[in-house]
């Protein structure tokens, strides 16, 4: 392996972006595995002066960036929103300074991230900024642990969903009823604390208590664990196991699919559960 | 640059992935720029016998597997699903062959991308497999158009539909009026083709015609062009401005933040145009 990583590649026709004293890049980190870090978030990782780190960035990460000052700006659980409005103009200020400031965010900076209020409050201030998207925790999350958020014979539509809004409290702009009735397959970042409520939302809607759910908590770190569970039983098997976040939540058929597809289970030797999840014919005959 | 960009970094703890002979690596290429290709794919193109890839993934990044044979396995708008079981069943003979065979798949391999029927096929053959999620264009390619798919004072959930089914009809499968009804942002990918019948869906279905809505196609690439339009006339609009795929199409007040968070054309100069597009007030005061 060694002998195939000793160069980045050369980005043909143009060179990486450059780093300028002033800027503020606002990159996602992935959801844990430094290897689901994008090439984009390394370069910048490479030029920082100043990395500004949410609690779910790993230290594998920021020790890319050795020669920059770390600055922790972790919150989680929905605190009250002074505290987003400090880190915002911490940022302002870090860039007034004339550093290279890297704002690095757990996940994708625009999904449930806060980046586009970042963004909005560094622009309101002249302060140029540069997005790099990073692997979400619902897409890329499920992904480690064999759950398909998208499958043909499955579904044509997934919601991702946050499980409390600024307040702490269950969000309040979201109408259930239709979620229930729409929401194919339902993913739901950051939906421990409210998981009881949130269930039972979609259960008074309608939904099938016997409905395939599951829990990936620390997704893609070498902590990773899954839960797989019903809609009507998740919120006492979450307690009973005595889960802790960061967690991804995930509602519907696509999580049958994991009896196949728990690739790093088979890696280390396991056999697939069931080759046939869905009850749907294998969709390729052996030859 | 160059200087910072000589070595990949270690992965502390464990070497990054060695690609066995006979497995398959199914992998997410990004929606097009090659900056946000993930450090695993990227070790993945290095160790690849053979890259077998899609239409949406760009010269540049099959460039970076030099050493491997380039299968092109492109398929576009809902072709009979016949030819995606050739695909995966000419990976199991690549992968029995004694191949590493490298899957690439443009945007994120779970995310409307085949990968969970491919990788199903796969492990029925009894062929190892690893899963490299990847940007997703309904994520990535919004940001790089200024368009945060989540934002505080604008949603609590998105949705997330494709365009077309298998048959290459509108997805039959879907709720249109329990989307209408609950989805706050909607991103529809291939959605080009329908667009007429998908705005009439959610029209019929109660929503606004004036709702921002926009268009990204060729999203993160040079190609790159957004439209800004509206629900009610966004069908006319691509047919007049002869619009072509890949595009993916976004609908809700999200599309209002480009107004301020056009960070590409922020940085060749331009003002924003609007740093309140919501008219909520500035989320932080400039001290």
């Amino acid at each position: 392996m060694s002998d195939s990583f000793t160069s980045l590649p050369v980005l043909p026709g143009n060179d990486w972006p450059d780093f300028q004293p002033g800027w503020v890049w606002l990159a996602g980190a992935g959801p844990g595995d430094p290897g689901l870090l994008t090439l984009h978030a390394l370069n910048a990782l490479r030029q920082a002066d100043v990395v500004v780190y949410d609690a779910l960035v790993q230290d594998a990460i920021l020790a890319w960036a050795p020669q920059a000052e770390h600055i922790y700006a972790g919150k989680r659980g929905g605190k009250p929103s002074a505290k987003q409005r400090d880190i915002s103009l911490h940022l302002v200020e870090l860039a007034r300074a004339g550093k290279r400031v890297l704002r690095l965010k757990g996940g994708d900076p625009f999904v449930f991230g806060r980046g586009g209020e970042e963004g909005q409050t560094l622009v309101q201030h002249g302060i140029p900024i540069r997005i790099i998207p990073g692997i979400s925790a619902g897409i890329g999350g499920l992904a480690y642990a064999g759950i398909p958020v998208t499958h043909r014979d499955v579904n044509q539509s997934v919601t991702f969903v946050t499980g409390h809004d600024q307040t702490g409290d269950t969000p309040s702009s979201l109408n259930w009823q239709a979620i229930a009735d729409g929401a194919q397959v339902l993913v739901i970042y950051m939906g421990m604390k409210h998981v009881d409520r949130i269930a039972k939302a979609l259960l008074d809607a309608g939904r099938d208590p016997d409905e395939p759910a599951a829990v990936v908590t620390s997704a893609t770190t070498p902590d990773q664990h899954v839960l797989e569970t019903t809609l009507g039983t998740m919120a006492v098997d979450i307690a009973n196991a005595g889960l802790k976040p960061p967690s991804i939540l995930c509602i519907g058929r696509s999580v049958l699919m994991r009896q196949t597809l728990d690739w790093q289970a088979i890696a280390q030797g396991l056999e697939p559960r069931n080759v046939d999840p869905l009850g749907r014919g294998r969709p390729a005959e052996a030859s």
